[in-house]
């Protein structure tokens, strides 16, 4: 299965297509989510949140009470920045959860994470320029960023964050302009910066000055424990970060931020005014309807329970159930354990084989941009039932007992 | 007032931008909105459809429906392409509206007109790429196509559509891999493209292998008799066209479309996961729903009654107290009319006169790729009730005196 896109091959005259689009990823999640959505199939190869985790009755009121009162307001044109009370109840969990500083004109609201990893390669990355990743990394991001024809230098993730000895060697070696990371519960590896890391990587791209991309998609969904300390705390000057309300609220409304220092946000929001003209205001009112009515903790506390629970129960599973050769990470939070296979097991092959037992894994392959990683795996837990999970990790427990 | 963007310059180390901001124009209708404003100002440099004439009530009911019946999944994750009910009525109307033979596969729903351009740009324009557009042309396009880079070559716009011997001339002389316009009630100048320049254009333009980008915002948006051919009727295998529910729906809501040929859609949609992933579902199915429960004819020929008297009463106006060295358009559609000021009279003075007597009027310098429009200006006649458009060309011809 090649993970790149179509070429102009396919395509009769008299189209002739950007060299971008020969450089981007096709893409490989949805080519396989597809293939794995008849419903017999257990999958965990998406990136679902729990549907029944949504708040949708305390959504639906807030829309109600958008359209009585503020109807042709939320149907209207309205600016790019986005709506004033969300940038400011963003900035303001961001002061009271992380202790950051953060000001509603540092806030841009996006129409969600890929949007805002799209407005940052568009306004930091020139074609050939050195962008560092995570080995293996964001797959949301590589699709972005690679539409900007950057290089990736991918930097190894170790247990507790990524190799800063390979990092500083990089930073010798290259100007690198961008380092992206999802330092809380990395998707797809579900691994956590440890604090010393995030100490460590703020120093070296602050003495090299380049600048941190902190993707926080699943900061909010850590199981337990107080927050880890963003990298942008340790780097204030030199890390934008990504937020979203896919996982906290709802994927649906598709809304997301970015927040940087606000010279940052006006070049962002320039190119989001060219990208979009704006994120839609009527789910930003929803939302930000939703937010000032209903105590936002309390469903991210069921999320976190559920999810958390659901992890131990499959990392478990796999404990009992695989061969012993098998390794997985212990994730903390968010929504996916990352399993290694013994050596000479293709996860492409065991894509293949699962399929035929009904159950659907994610081969670890497009999360590499340097190759490798066909012994990788992505496991979602989110989006099964404790009953589903048991089930699914039997079969492929089943399938892997077939390369014995 | 200038209106090329803020540079690096302008923001400390670290940050290092891409080329390409520093070749986007600057948000200059953004700048100008903002001055505009404050209240007391009468303003036509907007480009805002009458919130009168949208449908809050049954929009609303049919949010109501969503939520009460497809609540989860409207607030969930999906498809790239778009809601499948919404893809097959921008088809069924193009089949029974135009007699084009749109099938739903043809159609990508996109977060509004503005990303269907991006769209375009990414995956058509290479840095350098030779783009043809109309002069004056659509800020927004030139914004967007910006972002990638391309040369544009401006071909003149006359009263019926654009000078077909300067594009057989660029055409001879460059590789234009694109040419955008938008044949029905143009922005920024209300003129609508002859049916003997949309068939000499298509034969122009299949001779030359180059595509055209048929942006048709407006077209549902004519005053009387039947619909133009679209410039797709003429040239099918070599025409994207897109469209937007902004101006007959609501603008809020961020829905629009792009319809192509299906090997062209899939190449689109890749850059559209890359870019955002998917538009809202949620908006998509109370749009969808609305549409269903609803005759969008309706309040379309409301708003095409409405529009046209008050474009009537604004020429009128215009004749009656400018000066008669005052040229302007008489579009048969659309919301906008274009002015042309005598000799020496620069739009943009006349906007800050105008300010100085709360009334704002939009200078057409940004539609110009090239230079050059500095007498020229845009009135938009959507936005403002009989009696401000009244008293707004009043304080206009006042004005134009202190000139005299």
């Amino acid at each position: 299965m090649g993970i790149y896109g179509k070429t102009s091959d396919n395509v009769s005259m008299p189209y002739q297509f950007a060299a971008r689009t020969r450089k981007t990823p096709r893409s490989f999640i949805r080519e396989i989510l597809k293939v794995t959505e008849r419903p017999e199939i257990i999958s965990f190869a998406g990136g679902l949140p729990d549907p029944a985790l949504i708040a949708v009755k305390e959504i639906a009121e807030a829309a109600r009470l958008v359209f009585e009162s503020e109807g042709a307001a939320a149907l209207q044109y309205a600016t790019t920045e986005g709506y004033a009370p969300l940038r400011e109840f963003v900035a303001g969990r961001y002061r009271r959860r992380l202790g950051l500083d953060a000001s509603p004109d540092e806030i841009l609201i996006t129409s969600g994470s890929q949007q805002s990893l799209d407005l940052i390669g568009k306004v930091f990355i020139d074609a050939g320029e050195a962008v560092a990743i995570e080995r293996p990394g964001y797959l949301g991001a590589i699709q972005a960023f690679s539409l900007y024809e950057p290089t990736f230098c991918p930097v190894p993730l170790g247990e507790d964050g990524p190799d800063t000895g390979a990092l500083a060697d990089l930073l010798q070696e290259k100007k690198i302009r961008l380092f992206y990371g999802v330092p809380n519960s990395q998707n797809p590896s579900g691994i956590t910066w440890s604090e010393k890391k995030r100490r460590e990587v703020a120093a070296l791209l602050r003495e090299a000055g380049a600048v941190f991309v902190e993707d926080d998609a699943y900061g909010e969904l850590r199981f337990s424990g107080d927050p880890m300390t963003p990298v942008k705390k340790h780097l204030p000057e030199g890390t934008i970060m990504t937020g979203s309300f896919s996982k906290i609220a709802a994927p649906g409304m598709r809304l997301g931020w970015i927040y940087a220092e606000k010279e940052v946000i006006d070049l962002l929001t320039v190119a989001k005014q060219a990208t979009d003209l704006h994120t839609p205001i009527l789910t930003q009112r929803i939302l930000a309807r939703y937010l000032a009515d209903n105590d936002i903790d309390a469903p991210i506390r069921r999320i976190c329970e559920t999810y958390r629970r659901r992890c131990d129960l499959m990392g478990g599973l796999i404990d009992d159930l695989f061969p012993e050769e098998v390794t997985h990470t212990r994730p903390d939070g968010g929504m996916f354990i990352w399993a290694t296979l013994p050596a000479g097991i293709s996860s492409l092959d065991l894509f293949e084989r699962g399929l035929a037992e009904n159950v659907a894994v994610l081969p670890g392959i497009p999360f590499y941009t340097d190759g490798g990683g066909t012994d990788t795996l992505r496991l979602n837990f989110s989006n099964a039932t404790d009953e589903r999970i048991e089930e699914g990790i039997r079969r492929l427990a089943r399938v892997l007992r077939t390369y014995a």
